[in-house]
């Protein structure tokens, strides 16, 4: 039998905000079972573009990443967030290892390609080095993973922390019995994005369609939903979309996705 | 018998000049033995700090970290620096792996106690994880360090790459077979500080207090000297501090350190 473990992915907003990721992380370390967190970028980014004189350019919440976004996205995420929450970590016993997808070569992707908008320096994933990952994980090391991968050429390119999540639970699946948590600031995904409590229980494909042809779900949850339902159907047990309590209790509260 | 490790650390000025470096970087990846990148942190984290309107401030060489300076020396060191370093040597197949001291808690270390100056958030190393860095090698990655430690209650330290250099062999040659190799842009320590080829073959620390107490040896090589002293009354079998073709051939050019 595959052994457990949890993939955690927390979205920007809980990075902004101190207390909040304090008590994410301390609920995080709390697992028994094996685990990885992966990490979005947050507003710091935008911020340090602004104070140099840059002004950050988004595309259906998409960040279009050229020469100098690249540089900034690389220190923030891979130095400030990254070394950040590891250090906090490793503060409460847990022994963190923050990796982008150059270090081991564990997630390479390739610079997309140019259709309608060239989004620059953004990749899109080709490959999980999963067996890498499952020696850190064999010795009891906990992966924290910030959202910048590489080309294997020598190039780091900007990626979605949501797709990193999805692609890493599902190469990991081979190995372990996975279970994949996206937390973000809502308690999961909504039947009406004006009322918090409106959380959707459970979610399969069809009525995801139905939901978004609607227009209840709508642009940045369409690809976190696209990215978890990936995970579900490529061997990735439970897939969960939740809010800052998710890990409080073994029974996780949010939307869980069904196939 | 233990086996062979060579620990490399390459100094800002080689960080600096790109062609340099790629050549440094890919004498160390052809190294069929075990190995450790150490590197220190170059100009751009002094470039950063004006772009945004903060004076580095430097006493003897060393950079006063305030937290504003400390977030940058993170950024750029943890980030910029470290990972495109290990996209480097990914691109020519070496299994780098980018760390600070707070991943695996491999380097744990105290803000520095304050006494004539302040140097505000400093680490001065207590102790080297070598069964974590152990534990890497063993895997066949290549630890890649940055200059940044952490004191195991939350807090980033900015640390001398020397001092980590230093340390870092020490707590290895328990483990290994360690040489230690202190890259800058002269080919060794010189009896002519303006005589580049005025290199001293080798030098013991008896010598060593001589040429300090004639003023040949001074400012920056003083710390550099004592870590090397260091690390060779620490296990390290050999110890050298040499120039950017110091990984050319197996017999190292240089300066070269006797007890």
């Amino acid at each position: 039998m595959k052994a457990p473990l949890t993939i955690l992915k927390i979205g920007g907003n809980i990075i902004n905000k101190e207390p909040i990721l304090t008590k994410v992380l301390e609920d995080f370390a709390k697992l028994p079972e094996k685990k990885i967190l992966i990490h979005g970028g947050g507003r710091k980014a935008s911020e340090m573009m602004r104070s140099l004189g840059i002004e950050p350019t988004m595309i259906d919440g998409r960040r279009v990443t050229d020469a100098a976004a690249l540089e900034i996205v690389t220190m923030i995420y891979a130095g400030l967030i990254n070394k950040n929450i590891v250090a906090q970590l490793q503060a409460i016993n847990c022994n963190a290892i923050g990796l982008s997808g150059a270090d081991l070569n564990a997630i390479q992707s390739h610079k997309r390609i140019i259709q309608e908008i060239d989004y620059g320096f953004v990749g899109d994933i080709d490959i999980v080095n999963g067996v890498a990952i499952s020696q850190l994980l064999q010795a009891d090391f906990t992966p924290t993973f910030c959202a910048i991968t590489h080309d294997k050429k020598g190039q780091l390119l900007n990626t979605n922390a949501d797709s990193i999540a999805a692609t890493v639970a599902a190469a990991m699946s081979q190995y372990f019995q996975t279970k994949l948590v996206l937390c973000f600031e809502k308690d999961g995904v909504l039947s009406d994005p004006k009322d918090d409590s409106s959380v959707i229980p459970s979610i399969n494909a069809e009525q995801f369609q139905t939901y978004k042809k609607a227009g209840v779900i709508s642009a940045g949850m369409i690809p976190k939903m696209d990215g978890a339902f990936f995970a579900m159907k490529n061997g990735v047990e439970n897939v969960y979309i939740a809010g800052i309590h998710a890990l409080e209790n073994t029974t996780i509260k949010g939307t869980k996705l069904c196939l």
